[in-house]
């Protein structure tokens, strides 16, 4: 009997992943990996080179991304039968051997897969490697340390109305801020009303080739939903 | 000119820092950690093995660690002119060669090397490599996400004062807290005037060969500094 590892791929750059993913994908006979269909897919991207030539690729290409809000019960009914079906594919996979689950960043902060876990404890073995997560890539790429002393931290995702984002955003020491793409000029709104505009960065593709940091004051034009936008906290320090 | 490298090694278990990280070790001339005085010290413990042999070793001790609280201006004098010399000493010996800093889990998140960046930003090229966060380490211990669709993650330091951590624990989905040791009894208080005292876990030694995982209600005895408190969000999920 074989187990599903799941493989924490990093923020982005591949050097950022671990020794533990890159010896498990490096040693894969079976890659699984999510994707919007018609893509290549970022996870995989991040393997280029890496995969031996035998292994067997198992690509698992969402039914819908944003065509449907996620408040609509099609949308829920139409994922919940994609994970149900993966989990099966892969849980009959190792009845023969490993399979290797390619997750960006850490796989048990907002990841994918563990839509898959949940449906696959009590019934294969699993091992989850943890990747450094994309916030901590790009506060890194930033130039500035996120938090000191007893600052407290903030994570929160641009998905949420903008009453609540303004009200967090006052009343936390730093920030970080997931999921923008169009979210951003609620974001925007929502960090003017607490008065935090100024002090915020948003940075894309975080580690890549293709980085780029600005301060959020001073960016036009859209982003990608996988931008990330940070407040530094400011407590003390010797 | 050299520059100094700040090696983020991850949470405790070696296989779980990056390649760059471990790239920078192996090639190591000089090598630099903090460490309490009379100790080994836990970064220098984690590459044990990975060191060239002809490396040289700057162990940084800290001139005070709990011995003053950190409220006390001598607590302050001791550690600014501490990271000052450190800093001194650092940038000296970029004159010739690199020098990689070891630092537990990732750097930019409440790591010590934050204090030597401060004071080396315009005087020494500086590279950061990102770590994988303590509490990533932790929340994968613990076998459960942190994390789900839109929850809130807080991230606080269990040295604030109870009333906040009762309302901050209160007022978010998912809860990290760090800095546990000797403010646990406070913690536990907090914990349960915010009615979440049996969602919360708590993680020792995470990734580590003696990591423990315990519901916090049934925990006894004393844990250390650097153990980990956990609350899982509950968010969205197909």
């Amino acid at each position: 009997m074989g187990k599903v590892i799941c493989a924490g791929l990093g923020p982005g750059d591949p050097d950022l992943m671990s020794v533990r993913s890159l010896r498990a994908i490096e040693g894969a006979r079976n890659v699984a990996y999510f994707r919007k269909a018609g893509r290549k897919g970022q996870a995989r991207n991040l393997v280029d080179g890496l995969l031996p030539a035998a292994v067997v690729e198992h690509a698992m290409e969402y039914p819908v991304t944003t065509e449907i809000h996620f408040s609509d019960p099609e949308y829920n009914r139409l994922l919940s039968t994609f994970y149900d079906q993966w989990a099966d594919t892969l849980a009959e996979l190792t009845q023969s051997d490993d399979v290797v689950v390619l997750c960006e960043g850490d796989p048990f902060l907002y990841g994918s897969f563990m839509h898959l876990y949940t449906r696959l404890t009590d019934r294969v073995e699993m091992e989850i490697i943890p990747g450094i997560t994309g916030m901590s890539g790009c506060w890194t790429a930033s130039g500035q340390p996120i938090t000191w002393g007893d600052d407290v931290l903030t994570v929160l995702m641009a998905t949420l109305d903008e009453d609540e984002l303004a009200t967090r955003a006052q009343n936390t020491d730093a920030l970080v801020v997931m999921k923008i793409g169009r979210n951003l000029p609620k974001l925007r709104r929502a960090l003017e009303r607490a008065g935090r505009i100024e002090d915020a960065w948003i940075v894309q593709h975080g580690t890549m080739a293709q980085q780029q940091v600005h301060k959020l004051s001073e960016l036009t034009g859209d982003v990608p939903y996988f931008s990330i936008v940070l407040i530094h906290g400011q407590g003390r320090r010797p």
